[in-house]
């Protein structure tokens, strides 16, 4: 990306306060910048930069005027930085099918046109790669799989039988997509595995990390629902459904048949066990365990997660437990 | 799988109340059946599902005589139900050998008949696969590893060098068998690396679930006894021992040298620090934190866990903190 | 490895205790010892091994003379331990570069001489992999990755597009080098993902575990310093720097943008926020969860991490709740 301040302020309906035609041709921080770069600054705290940076030009809203560098005035800063990175790291594009001669691939597989297909991955036989799809290196997809439009599957996944994945889906390296649900019965002294007869079904516009693992359900499917974040070394077990757009942070795990709603946000290592319901938009902060249902819209947190204004006060309270000792002393010495 | 309530009563020692002919080609959960599928009852709480439900058939206990529908009266539901389960999707079989042409196969292998090694697999130099073993795709199996009779080895798995495995064990996707143990020195102000020459021995009737990690030991073994059972993305460090028939659920981490007895069952996201002993049928609820030896049969929990009883009084006193503060405040106005 | 006791001492340094010419072929546990193995004693709590070992030799320090076994008088047992492994396991040495067949090398790569290039790896375009380094099977190397020299890649880890690594480095299987951050904007009711184009940045002599995932960074580099030891399944958030030498235990997640200074040291399952300052020296014990700087040289602990000190205090008096709440009564009951 090569581009005029003036034509970046067109493209996003800003205005330049500055010189039209500075040259930007990279991004950074707005602490950390170079001729050539441009910066957003979105954080009220980082203000002070607006004169003392090295960018060549900060993306501010409407209302910041003054800078000892060039200005572009937007609606929404963040926004016009995300599509500026996308100008320069666009999204891959297809214009023919591509099928590495090192890939394997089953018998009758439908791969619409344009797909790629790279080298030494392996598609079974059945599957669907729908039209704009990318599979890249070494990745491993099952029998009768139905991937859709314009998925970006990225080296060394694993997207095992039957899995339906929606249009614009991104799966990372490592994600183990349908593995066998954690399902035994013991009896007369061992286990003996139930075996897991469903599937998962991911939605559109999915993100699911590396290395992170979501069983097929016993029976049924269990569910990711549209526009849902996963982020890395995440587990989710069988039969558990995701409401659309709910963002799970690193290390999570949610155990079986547990139904979390629509716009739930759960901080790192958090952990749920099975058979809960979750409410819409409830938050989890990092490290909470989970033992109850939740109505929507809370916010918990905690090992046994309290509501975290509930919390907060336990956690000062637990902190001057020191001092309540003495007091009691105190108090018995005097009666 | 079509068979009629007949069929299957006689195949499981069963008693049909309603239509023997009834046909049965598929499974469900009693509250979401359709014609031709058959579900069991455990739960005593679903019975109301007896008598509006759209199965064609419920298995259920010998005293159950009851329903809307037709039933299958059987001593052990749930164990049918399984049994069933497997009819729908049984175990893989394999009758002759197939070695895949994009396989690639070491020296001095010994691959019993029949035995079935999918496209893109790696079987390294001198090592073992039993008869009626799978090795799926692009899975890496080392030097010197011996792998038992019948078993299945998911697509992108890692056994790594001298790993003995014993028979009908499955290993899911991504699980990585074998990895160095996490053993340093540190001197003369940096880690030098402690070569792990032990390996990793996993019995009989094993499974491990995807992207889990089992270290090899830094001398000796690491030991997973015979039926046990591993969920995803589990930890097992260099020299742990696991007894027989111990199941750990998802995220669980077991530090180095630890012994864990027989029969114990972890919730997920348990932690154990290293060299401890975990005595037979141990209960660890979920998120536990182990720093001390448990005696067998005790049930834990908590971020250094304590018995479980013990932890839900102290759990409750510790929500009754603010109680307390106030009637340490009223107490001292009076005194 | 076969050697005698005289000739150990010669390579390390040390003195014998009994017989010169006794043949040293294996090592093992002084717990555990068999003919011809040599252990080491560092604990005093395992003295008594002295007296009752089947090894044929003991590594003690110098001022240990009497056993009922050879000894092996040393200034540093373990290390020299240490070293005696390296004669059993040496690393892997190449003299002449092989590129198996059925790997398949993108173009404009600099392999430098000589290499190893394993079955079934990729390597993409304009990528140098320096002499002597080792990429095992079924690896995934991405685009412009520059690997240094001696490094030791394990089968099946994934090292993506613009990676650096420095020397002598060892990735484990599964590992994940430079996957995407978790970075989007909330807008309109739904995520829109914020193209990650940074990269990670691994110094030299480092090691990193199994199944675990490093980010790239959303601009810039994730950094990890010289000499740091990543266990299995650690989470690396983008934008996350870690100092030298510094040590994480298995399932550590470390938040985006968190800054971990040298010398710090994580117990397994620790949590970090995002945005912190880590301090130099910082030890934190397992699962603890931290949501505030640290400074340097502090031992922290708990969920909320406290100075360890402080949380020891703090749990020993929530372990005294039912007492004090019995106190509290009796004082109530008296006035």
């Amino acid at each position: 990306m090569k581009k005029t301040l003036k034509e970046l302020a067109e493209l996003f309906n800003g205005t330049v306060i500055g010189d039209n035609a500075a040259i930007i041709d990279s991004v950074s921080p707005v602490e950390n910048g170079c001729k050539g770069s441009i910066a957003f600054l979105a954080n009220p705290k980082y203000k002070k930069f607006l004169s003392d940076t090295d960018c060549s030009a900060i993306i501010v809203k409407r209302d910041v005027t003054e800078s000892s560098t060039n200005l572009l005035q937007v609606d929404d800063p963040q926004d016009v930085f995300r599509k500026i990175l996308l100008l320069l790291k666009p999204p891959p594009e297809i214009t023919e099918s591509r099928i590495h001669p090192t890939s394997v691939i089953g018998k009758n597989t439908d791969l619409e046109d344009p797909v790629e297909i790279r080298a030494l991955t392996f598609v079974g036989d059945g599957s669907l790669i729908g039209k704009y799809s990318i599979i890249c290196e070494q990745t491993y997809v099952g029998k009768n799989v139905r991937i859709g439009e314009n998925a970006f599957i990225h080296p060394r996944a694993t997207i095992l039988d039957n899995t339906i994945i929606g249009d614009r889906v991104i799966i990372h390296s490592g994600a183990v997509i349908g593995s066998d649900g954690f399902g035994n019965v013991f009896k007369e002294g061992k286990y003996h595995k139930i075996p897991q007869i469903g599937n998962v079904v991911v939605g559109d516009d999915v993100e699911i990390g590396a290395n992170s693992t979501i069983d097929r359900a016993a029976m049924g499917s269990t569910v990711i629902g549209n526009g849902c974040r996963i982020d890395n070394l995440v587990q989710i077990a069988h039969n558990v459904e995701l409401g659309d757009n709910t963002a799970l942070a690193s290390q999570v795990g949610i155990a079986g048949s547990t139904k979390v709603g629509k716009g739930v946000v759960m901080g790192g290592q958090v952990g749920i066990i099975g058979h809960l319901v979750i409410g819409d938009r409830v938050m989890l902060a990092a490290q909470s365990g989970v033992v109850k249902d939740i109505p929507e819209g809370e916010y918990y947190f905690g090992t046994l997660a309290k509501p975290h204004l509930k919390y907060k006060k336990i956690e000062a309270l637990i902190n001057r437990l020191p001092e309540l000792f003495q007091r009691l002393k105190s108090i018995e010495k005097k009666i």
